[in-house]
């Protein structure tokens, strides 16, 4: 084992926030305090955009009630941005920051951009000598990060959306002579990830129970075959429930929200999203009543009804950010990597950031059944484990109470910084 | 007290689903247990239609796991409608139906329209000398039944709302640099109080935390105060979240965005989209970004996240309703009474159907505070009771486990009815 490399900590947290990042900068915290090379504990506020401004926090602190209660909190306790270190003279800034805190460990929390900026603080600290270890942690309820089994976020999401599509399942089955098809718009931009999640609703031998369709990003979409989906589905149930990832894309490779037939009902263009459009070919066509529901942030939001499983696994990878750091890595991202068994079991790995940085994780074509609208048992097996188990949340006077830091500012040492 | 009076009792469900009208559905079965004179425990299925259809089943058969399990499972379990009896054909069909199977106690869950009904089949009885006992049971989301202090399915909508706008806070408080207006939409076409149970998110002695701007159909809506309203918040904080109840109303007292000219049988017209309609006023004033939400079907489908405290009224408003009737009362509806200490205590009373049928509970304009956009103290002491609490619900394989019935049909008597 290599000399410790003694000095401070920095962690950040960047992109969209999920319902369990909070537990990785818990984990971070905690394992941070069991290693005495680490002398400080900061935190950067609005992830690289809060470095460039040397906006640190002293997260030790905090008190030990506050990191505890950071473990089901959502959004991101130090802020978080969507800031991109472009600029040459920013990624200066950046190891100017870091050298006059000591900043010798580096953790950063997000999805691939986020990586690719850890991936190039890293290497420019290399090539000038300065001694920084830098260790991604994965987070995105995007799901699309290469050579990790899955995401911290992915399973809280999908819980998520998976209970709200049973729920609202019973309160269509009751209305079905009214409400015949009900469209859950939901996240995943470029992929079928969270949409293909929504599939937990039922269980795998119920393939007639809700939801009955789910249009994923992946499979080209037709408003003709959508049309004689629901009127299949509709010969069969009292009613149909519809998934839709909001990247839907048609056949020509546009999104379908953002083509010139998605306006919404009330003529404004660029209002509603793949819902809406769906609920308008639905209500056209088929001249019958449809309705919508898009739960847009609070599904990555829902801290309440979190996975017990993810929120662990979110802890345990930002325990094993600081491990791999202290044991000399540098340049990684922790990965989850599940074991062979049939019982699911989940251990912590490390993959080079730049090939996180660089990959995108589809979802596997082989696991969407034929139909182009269900998922196999082959996505059954590897996302149902990510749901198990409830985070259990404090309520206060009827409502959840979540962390707040105390947010002790660190002196600037430098001079103030454009951005 | 009267001479009991022997036979079967029915009971059914109308309207749009609460996640708590099921817990009155086992209030009533669980009481009708424990009385001799009611023979036989039958359910309506699909409200009033069923009835109307002869579909009856029969309710004792099914298990007590089952009838524990209604407690918390959201949608209506016997199903519900939306129809309306206008024909006199109908009437005298349901009286027949309730001749053929000795139906001599009828309980109804349901807001005023379904209670309007219950009146009228109560009195055709009364004037055909078919002794028939009727006692309506309150149920509706939107709190707008009058003589009552608040409606079985209140307090769970808008704790769910708060709980969702409290996470939806964090998320955006994180991204307070990227995502700068979130508007979340609820339900409530006639009245703001589901929209105004948002503010529950924050204590009152936190004027400046969201929400901090809440749009009612109380409150005629103008563009340019709500540009204005957005920007003063956007001085003070780094976000400015919005809740808009879907039946906002201009100045001249039209809804702002109606989906579609789709009309229920009452003449309702589907609402859906005043979210998407501020989130254009936003970016086309401001041209600064906007999120919405909209919550639909989901916010009174959360079981998951119901009020204990409203789940017990639900249920303890079921069991009223056959005491009420046991004990001689008929034509009148379960109404819930406020104790006048300042520990909340609730107890049951009754009030005659018309007054129910004809009435709608406004929010009381003096708990508006004078900026249009926030509650004030009234509303709190009014609301804050009523979200205590949280029902647990049992999860298998990581999604919640709901009642589903046997449904044991009770064979038909007559001819088939069409209607």
């Amino acid at each position: 084992m290599s000399e410790p490399l003694v000095g401070n900590c920095l962690v950040a947290q960047s992109g969209g926030p999920t319902s369990v990042i909070n537990a990785s900068l818990a984990g971070v915290i905690n394992e941070a305090l069991n290693h005495e090379c680490i002398e400080e504990i900061y935190g950067g506020l609005n992830g690289v955009l809060g470095i460039l401004q040397e906006q640190l926090i002293d997260l030790a602190a905090e008190s030990q009630q506050t990191v505890r209660a950071l473990r089901h909190t959502p959004g991101a306790a130090l802020g978080t941005c969507r800031y991109k270190l472009k600029k040459a003279t920013d990624f200066d800034r950046v190891l100017e920051v870091f050298a006059a805190h000591n900043i010798r460990y580096f953790f950063y929390a997000g999805g691939n951009d986020s990586q690719d900026t850890a991936d190039k603080i890293s290497k420019l600290a290399k090539q000038r000598g300065y001694d920084l270890r830098v260790i991604g942690i994965p987070k995105t309820i995007d799901n699309d990060l290469v050579s990790t089994d899955h995401c911290p976020g992915y399973g809280s999401v999908i819980k998520y959306i998976s209970t709200t599509v049973k729920e609202i399942a019973c309160d269509n089955a009751a209305m079905g002579q009214h409400d015949l098809v009900q469209i859950v718009e939901v996240m995943g931009r470029n992929a079928g990830w969270i949409a293909a999640g929504a599939s937990l609703a039922k269980r795998n031998e119920e393939p007639n129970a809700a939801p009955h369709l789910i249009y994923l990003p992946e499979v080209a979409f037709s408003p003709d075959k959508f049309i004689g989906d629901i009127q299949q589905v509709l010969k069969r149930e009292s009613y149909c429930m519809v998934v839709v990832g909001e990247g839907l894309i048609d056949e020509d490779g546009n999104f379908v929200a953002t083509s010139g037939n998605a306006a919404d009902a009330f003529g404004h263009k660029q209002l509603g999203g793949a819902g809406d459009y769906l609920r308008g070919l639905v209500e056209e066509n088929l001249g019958i009543k449809a309705r919508s529901v898009k739960l847009g942030m609070a599904q990555r939001a829902a801290a309440h009804c979190a996975s017990q499983t993810d929120n662990n696994e979110a802890y345990l990878a930002g325990q094993a950010a600081v491990k791999a750091a202290i044991a000399g890595e540098t340049d990684k991202m922790v990965t989850l990597l599940r074991g062979d068994s049939d019982q699911y079991v989940c251990e912590t790995g490390l993959a080079p950031l730049a090939e996180i940085a660089n990959g995108v994780k589809k979802l596997p074509s082989n696991w969407i059944n034929e139909d182009g609208v269900s998922m196999n048992a082959s996505f059954y097996k590897y996302a149902l484990p990510l749901i198990q188990g409830e985070v259990e949340v404090p309520f206060d006077q009827g409502v959840p109470v979540f962390a707040k830091l105390r947010m002790d500012r660190v002196d600037s040492q430098l001079e103030p910084f454009e951005v």
